[in-house]
């Protein structure tokens, strides 16, 4: 088989970067591990910065997004009891769209699978061939059946944990990398959410976030021990550790349910340098992780596909090379900013178990500032609504 | 002897309360362990912010620093060879001005003078009695010879190491500290400085800073290693490393010449709570220290004589004690954010011995933030020129 563009991963940026090169008539294959309903089964982030929806917009998948997406136009921060609200559209003029990262999911595919879009799902054994040559190729198996695919570029969106990053050569990549230690406990629960607008809440027993997918379907974080299972926690512990983590009148508010998921996930910043090798371009998770406090993981997987997604069109249409020779340029620039303002959150809203008196002190003090300062209100939105691409 | 106010300590914070009392018909007697030529002789900070300035005005000894002092409306930060400017003007409308402590020092003693104020030099021994009682007083030596001050009030202005603080039991007062894992090693020279507005650089050999007390006296800091000797550094090493830290085109510039002063200063954050015992009243750094970096320590201390003295106004001139009694607080609540803000500016800029290569890379982008985002600078510009008392 042969292709233009072979995209490893059937996630959100593998989808959007494929439905993307179509509306330009450039012909692209995915190739996803695992089946679709594997893919739409995972929860994942639920807050789109403007950028990713102009780009679903441009892929002509926003219909959805745009009828059922919640428009928010700030979010609010507590510690202890104080609760304070950060303005995105007084600050920036642009709101953001939670919508969860599932539905973007499911649009991209209806499209594409409207579109005719060759998927190919259960693959195994990827190998990229090639790739520091003008004739690379990928070869994998399904169903035990050895097959071959031809290419022109090779795009790697299969994530942290996918052999598109263990391509590059170990002399060529570079990597930096730091591990937090502890984890988010999330449920997911057919509740309405307790606030229209999300809480990021800093408390003496650790972290909470108060998030959504839509008015009836609320999703719900407390910062947890890396030795903790899902298990150890009931639906009845959790709400009740969450409760005493946000200001108390939020919490007499809180509607509790059953959890239709309960799951807990590491923290991780990584980036891996460069994020282009010969013809192979890695997007996404494949090429940076940031802790989720402050959703940029989706967010900035979309503005990888961005920069790779113009850099190829220059391509075909242009015979240019200048947009995918400065792709790792440009798209490390904006991820280090991403990174940056992910580590920064995090590190103000979590209880760490080497924090000093004095530490703890700094992070009520930076909480006041970011309270009081309209410029660090200002900054923090600008981060949050997305810097431009 | 009695008085109003006894005021242990003789540096800038000393004399600018009791000159400033003065003006309002309220008598205080300063207590200084040294000689008038020691503490003129301490090399020190040389950025006041406008409300500093404005507190000498009002102690009516602003004339030589309004003739002499330089404005700053900016000031330059470099990391390699990227130099970038925070315009103080553009974000807060209000410089800042250069002149040096041991300036102010000397218009304050000269003002005092003057002005009749009592000033005991030389003073040992000193011990602070029934603070938390309304008749408190300080008994001291002078040449072997004991004397006592009552009075019904003490200002505590005797720095780190003095008394005042370790007058408050150890039951009520609770402190907190970083000590950071360097040093500055700072020189004064007779040269012209190597930019009209500061330089902090942060350098892949650590942290430098260009600073200057005139057109004529240099002041330049290297962060060093907390087991450097003054001695181990000639003025030509000095030199050498600084030129390797600041961007080639300010090296190039760099005129150097003979030290007049050397020495090396550990770099700390320490604030101690309540700053208010009964009677007694901490102020400056015998409540606070800030590292060095953004030049808050000589700032926040007049910050603290600024709630002190319009508190201890009230008490005299209206019979109110609202303004003491809300001293603590108040003050503190300026000083967190002065810590959090030196503590911030600190981290930015030095290098550390447990830094990671993520670490370091989220410096550098926390620099190209600031580089590029009016917000950011906009934040840094309105501590820097000082937040509003």
């Amino acid at each position: 088989m042969r292709t233009q563009v072979a995209i490893i991963g059937g996630g959100p940026s593998g989808l959007l970067l494929s439905q993307l090169l179509h509306t330009r008539g450039i012909d692209s294959v995915v190739l996803e591990r695992k089946t679709k309903g594997y893919v739409l089964g995972r929860i994942r982030a639920g807050v789109l910065e403007q950028g990713f929806v102009t780009l679903m917009e441009e892929a002509g998948c926003a219909d959805r997004l745009h009828a059922e997406g919640i428009t928010h136009d700030g979010t609010l921060v507590s510690y202890g009891d104080e609760l304070f609200r950060v303005d995105f559209k007084e600050h920036t003029g642009t709101p953001v769209v939670i919508y969860g990262q599932t539905e973007v999911t499911r649009d991209l595919y209806e499209a594409r699978e409207k579109s005719g879009g060759k998927i190919e799902f259960n693959v195994e054994n990827v190998v990229i061939h090639g790739a520091d040559t003008e004739t690379p190729y990928v070869s994998y198996a399904v169903d035990g059946e050895a097959r071959r695919l031809d290419c022109d570029f090779v795009a790697g969106c299969d994530g942290f944990h996918g052999v598109s990053r263990q391509t590059i050569p170990l002399d060529v990549r570079r990597e930096y990398e730091k591990v937090y230690p502890f984890g988010w406990l999330g449920i997911l629960s057919e509740t309405p959410p307790v606030n229209h607008e999300l809480i990021y809440a800093n408390s003496p027993r650790g972290f909470a976030l108060c998030s959504m997918r839509n008015e009836n379907l609320s999703r719900y974080y407390i910062q947890c021990s890396l030795s903790d299972k899902p298990e150890d926690w009931t639906d009845e512990a959790f709400w009740q550790e969450l409760k005493r983590r946000i200001p108390a009148d939020q919490a007499a508010k809180l509607v509790t349910g059953p959890s239709i998921e309960k799951s807990i996930a590491p923290l991780r910043s990584f980036v891996t340098e460069p994020m282009r090798w010969g013809r192979l371009f890695l997007c996404g998770d494949a090429a940076h992780i940031v802790p989720p406090t402050g959703a940029k993981g989706l967010n900035t997987a979309a503005s990888d596909i961005h920069y790779l997604y113009r850099g190829l069109r220059e391509f075909y249409e242009s015979a240019s090379t200048d947009g995918i020779d400065s792709y790792s340029e440009k798209a490390l620039a904006r991820v280090w900013k991403a990174e940056r303002f992910s580590w920064w959150f995090s590190s103000l809203m979590h209880r760490y178990p080497d924090q000093s008196e004095f530490d703890l002190k700094m992070q009520v003090a930076e909480l006041e500032f970011l309270r009081s300062n309209k410029a660090a209100q200002q900054a923090m939105a600008e981060n949050y609504v997305g810097l431009p691409y």
